[in-house]
């Protein structure tokens, strides 16, 4: 058995989301030792997850030997890494709920806010601006790492580092592929194609972007689960279909599916992305009132559950500093881990990612970042060529694509006049012009504190 | 001087708009002779403006010996003609009325309802089945013919007769350039950069597609007009500029200019369509509601106004057939005769085309037709380049270009699923996907007469 | 353990030498079972292949129990079948001798005279002819069939099997990989990265077109082999490196790797083929004259050598029909077995495969036959984007490029004309246009039965 | 009547082939003033110039005022400059005649030498340093100037200006268009469509590369010259076709424009060279030695011819400075002073240009220049879309286009190799490799005086 010794550099690692996921994953995994150094713009987050981390070594069960350490600056943390993770937050708590909350009194709903929408674009103003920073120093302090970017909006942020540091060997991971693949294995398993169906046995590419991609060929044990999902889609678009009825009424996250079946009606392909997100992209099909909304059985983000959530977790987070809970050892969440080893020459794998357009997508622009089916192998990612998307699909996909060049542009060009056009152009805006200037407006001043870069 | 004898095929050869307007144009031009052939579904609207247009070779000022000829069946018109002119009305008096007051219904003003907008895809269902007939027709009969295409919405029309007839030599021709080109005559005449500046004078490039392009390097004497309009635009934004103050509230089709200036200073690129048009191509940004659009000083399409003005033209062309009255002889409109004349030899001009894109416009995709401007030469129309639409308007476009494509892909498969995709898509439908369904199955059933051919 | 049944039409199916190789390797194959139909236009030839296969099955070692049939017509073969494979032999022996034997008469060597070079064109000319044919078959016999294509010149073959039925599911398998696997392995194993290291265990990417493709990422156990193969072109361009010293003398196949030595100094990249088949794709660089060849230590085909290995083959044939000898079981040779595993569902791979560039290689022509690292899943095979041609690389791959696609113009026009052009503008044709029309009628001459085709 | 004050940079001012010829032309103006800069790197030759050009004031016949100034720097001519022309001279005298010379010594035959062969790449490596340098200090002292280039090879030297400087505004005017535009006058002449044709009547569009270009849709009068040509084709393919018998015997830059026939009826267009000119970028087909190029009736650059019309122009040189001659008042050559008069506002034209493609020709790279149509107006340049290169034209020029490509890499790397890899691709090359790389190592030694950046 071979073991690799690495450093990987964290960037917003004090996260208790996705960083929580990594501790998890990396302590299930013996091939791999070294140091996680984790930066985060709030010290004690990251000390925290310094604390979480190497105290899961206390659990018998974690099979590494990774050391983490909380790092001083983000100097510190790069300076020679492997990989760089970065995952942040675009945008304090108070910030993000106001993303929500502003655009609802101009009769405007989005359910996540995090992609697209007003939302996503005051997002992107946020976050951007510090992957401009994060990229020079890659640059200067690993250029030959490879950097996984996990943030949402993830486009607009690997567009970035990429227009930053053209050379930088950068991709993103898709976060989102588990309730679908769920769900298939869960239609497979009643199906009776054989007992036992996981998550694990359901194959199937990717073609799209971040947010708002879609399976090609879904198969389980060498079967296409198309006609499968098609009898679902046309018994159940109306009713929609849960494993467990009604889920949707208590988690916020559940959804009973009738997204995915009226986009797979409509255009062939299933979304590989839960309902909600889904929602977010398209016009406001979905999310032009609430009422509709409860309709199409999936929920809006609320300003409470949000505030209930973040209030768990801190609590959790104590739990797991001293030692009282432990994470759980392994635990997908999402391929970085397996992706890792195959870059580092273990074995070649067959995986999803973010990368800029080269080919992989036959008819979204160059250079433009998709979310494609990828051979990960030592030190290359290379996206599979995946076609076209489907005509009457291509749009809505287009549309965000040209948004987010836009929105990189008034980055670019510290633009807020460009970035409005950005936020005009969302699908979810239906506002005339003199509103969606207030609205601008509006949204700009509550995040004025994440926005200087715009006025340097 | 040398005299070309030719036979133009004139399809919708009944029309009392761009008709009459043709028979002007020719009446004025020595260097044809031969006949121009009128087809029209409405056969006794061929035969008014046969009689129209060979009555007017009584005027004395009239200087072409065409001979007007209307013909019983499409075939008749067409067989071994050099020129095919197609403009037809997309609709019936009738159904064009409810393309515009169904969506009010819910919500969604039009002020045109030809170019794009719920109205727009469901014109173009009516009218290109009508068009899969006439290309393959051309092919039979005139294969080697120009064609040229005027209907509303212009853009799928083109693409029609290409995928119907790959090797057709077809462009469409724009027709809406008068209203802009005036005011920019006028605003130099008022900087007296010269006394007597005239429409002509005014020289530009065009970007785009029909009734959404852009002027590109509008120049007068070999000035640039951008500074200018860039002046008017930055003053009279907010009150508007009219050469006759309140022109707008007398005239349907007039407008203060505030949208093009709007355009024009978010996106760099003068507009080169009236307001009302442009608007229509946009969000609702300007057509929220009837109040909202008269802030913003033009004019929603009324069904009074509609009425009004069918009757007026109707009891000019009695008129006109007895000689009570004589068309003008001149008189542009657009630049369809002096095309002609340069695609006979005639000398070569620079002008606008609608065309496939090969390579014309840099960012939209290969094949979509596209406005530019074009050098015609004998038996010949090059588009120029004109480069690369600008990154925050290309979404804008592209919407359209993919809305256009689908809904030709609909009446190529006639799948009325694959025309509500294209429905749904448009930038003016904010409707849950439930209402939209509703409006669409509305608007299908008011055009049932024009729609059998998705029954075929 | 899964096992399909499976109808394979073998086209060209009395080959002594692929179809042994197939033979062999179905033999190893437990998961597959059901019928192999040979069809050849020398009905002896497959007659005996169906004696070789069954006669296999009495082997204890054999695993398979798949059954041969030759059939009678082309028709039966194809008719419902699950795969196609098409070997054809592109010409009588005759014909073949005098491809190579004509143009050495003007000063013209060629080393294979199976891919480019005077040979190839006229090969071409006479072998896509057929293929135009049993593509119309395939559409209405088995439509659904997957098409494996190993004939050459293969890109062209190709081609015309996706111009004529565009909807086709065809790839070529590239079949000359192993003697550059085996010697990065021989060279593994010298430098004792461990020991045993064998042509499996040499990873890497493809990029190129069929007989002229490269190696991208070449690794063993996840180090790259870069390094190590630019230490020994270093070493030994000049003097050559065999595994056994001098083996090219006695085996016409072998070479001492110096024009890859020099390509790979050159240009960046393995040559993924042998020397002598390289050779042919450039300019008389290694072939201007047998003395230069001998100098680059590798061989041109001799008549008396082909004539040889013919009869050699047809004694063989005789105690493989009577069971004298037994074809081994199993022995690799291409990938086509395992990728015909992962086309029906029972595990993904990656291989390589010659298909239409769709975005796979990025600065080659779109729909022009490309060779790459692809992925097979179920019903499915995608290339995996390999990046761009280095720039100075690239107009020796993109002339033939070219050639083959005016070849193919060629035959769907019947036009010799054409086929001259392309002849004309081969890198090895260094004549005076005179005696380049000459050659190209001597060369038409001697194949006359087989052109048949051009004149109909 | 306008009159526009301008400053001309003329960068290679001293030359007495376009020096003189735009000192003729610009006589003939009367709407410029203001002064040309003159700039050499021998300053005998700018002031030669600069005294012919301002003597020329003396002729009565001379309409224009604009007064000639040798500077001592290269930013003197440049600072602040409207227009900067570029003609070069590649190289020395001795040079240019070395470029010749060695190549004869391998067998290998060229007509000029100045566009590609092994000539072709060492005058690009000597020349394109020094556009590397004049594009610089163009970005830093005139960057809003156009820039017209004239130095052979002329795709790489704009290659160069805009690598360099991307916001460039520059393009290349075709200088060799005057000889098939006489042929094709005097062919129409002789058909009698009318008396008179002149040069001026013959319009046409072009489509290709500098120094390989082709007409597109050539007229006169409106007509199809198309037919005309391909009658000569066919009936003096073998004999040729001269105006006056025999001229090419005597004058060395003449031919009976076989080449052109040939070139004309394998692949439809008319060669917009000169016969000697498309020889060169061609195989050998009409360059194998001496013997075929007579059989071809142009000729080859000799030694002799070179020394001696430079002796003449010395003496005439002297002439001119002391006004014992004038040079003649107008006189085209080519188009670049209408070119200049569009530029400035004073009337569009459709004229020709090379520029990176940016969609004009649709199957050669984005970015590669290419000759074609171009639109003239105001401060703008923007080529006309002549559609694809003929099928099996296209890698005729591709290869050149690809060698450009190389030649240019290897002078932003200084890199030698990579000059090589170009130098081994021409088509003109059919040594073997040992042999080229000699031949490579003696032209650069006797070019070694130029090629010091290649070392620095």
């Amino acid at each position: 058995m071979q073991t690799k010794e690495i450093t990987i550099a964290y960037i917003g690692g004090g996260s208790m989301e996705f960083g929580w996921k990594l501790i998890s994953a990396l302590a299930a995994e013996e091939a791999l030792c070294g140091t996680v150094r984790l930066y985060d713009r709030i010290k004690q987050m990251s000390i925290a997850n310094e604390a979480i981390g190497n105290r899961l070594r206390d659990d018998p069960a974690c099979k590494s030997g990774l050391i983490y350490i909380a790092t001083e600056t983000l100097d510190e943390a790069l300076r020679g890494a492997d990989f760089v993770i970065i995952s942040l937050s675009s945008g304090s708590f108070e910030e993000c709920l106001c993303d929500i909350r502003l655009p609802e009194m101009y009769g405007i709903y989005q359910s996540t806010g995090e992609f697209s929408g007003p939302a996503g674009v005051i997002r992107s103003m946020r976050v951007l601006p510090e992957y401009v920073k994060i990229a020079e120093r890659i640059k200067a302090l690993c250029p030959n790492s490879w950097v996984i970017s996990l943030t949402s909006p993830m486009s607009p942020c690997l567009s970035v580092l990429y227009s930053t540091f053209p050379e930088i060997k950068a991709f993103g991971s898709p976060c989102n592929l588990a309730e679908v693949q769920d769900l298939l294995a869960d239609m497979a398993n009643r199906q009776s194609m054989r007992s036992n169906i996981l998550r694990r046995d359901i194959k199937h590419g990717l073609i799209g972007i971040n947010g708002f991609s879609f399976m090609t060929e879904p198969t389980c044990d060498g079967e296409s689960l198309i006609p499968l999902f098609d009898d679902y889609a046309r018994k159940y678009l109306e009713s929609g279909y849960e494993r467990r009825a009604n889920e949707y009424k208590m988690n916020l996250y559940a959804s009973a599916n009738r997204v995915k079946f009226d986009l797979f009606l409509r255009y062939g392909l299933i979304p590989a992305v839960p309902d909600r997100i889904a929602a977010d992209f398209c016009p406001p099909w979905y999310l032009k009132n609430p009422k509709v909304t409860a309709s199409w059985k999936f929920n809006l983000t609320t300003a409470n559950f949000l505030k209930r959530r973040r209030n768990d977790k801190l609590a959790r987070q104590k739990r797991l500093i001293s030692g009282d809970e432990y994470l759980p050892i392994g635990g997908a969440g999402n391929e970085i881990v397996p992706q890792i080893k195959a870059l580092l020459g273990l074995g070649n794998i067959i995986s999803y990612a973010d990368m800029p357009n080269g080919g992989q997508v036959g008819n979204l622009p160059n250079g433009a970042v998709v979310e494609t089916t990828a051979l990960f192998s030592r030190n290359s990612v290379k996206p599979v060529t995946v076609g076209d998307i489907p005509d009457d699909l291509l749009p809505l996909i287009l549309r965000h694509v040209c948004n987010y060049a836009t929105v990189v542009r008034a980055v670019r060009e510290r633009d807020l006049d460009i970035a409005f056009n950005a936020f005009l152009n969302d699908p979810l805006m239906s506002l005339d012009l003199t509103s969606a200037t207030e609205l601008f407006k509006e949204m700009l001043a509550e995040s004025s504190a994440s926005l200087g870069y715009f006025a340097e």
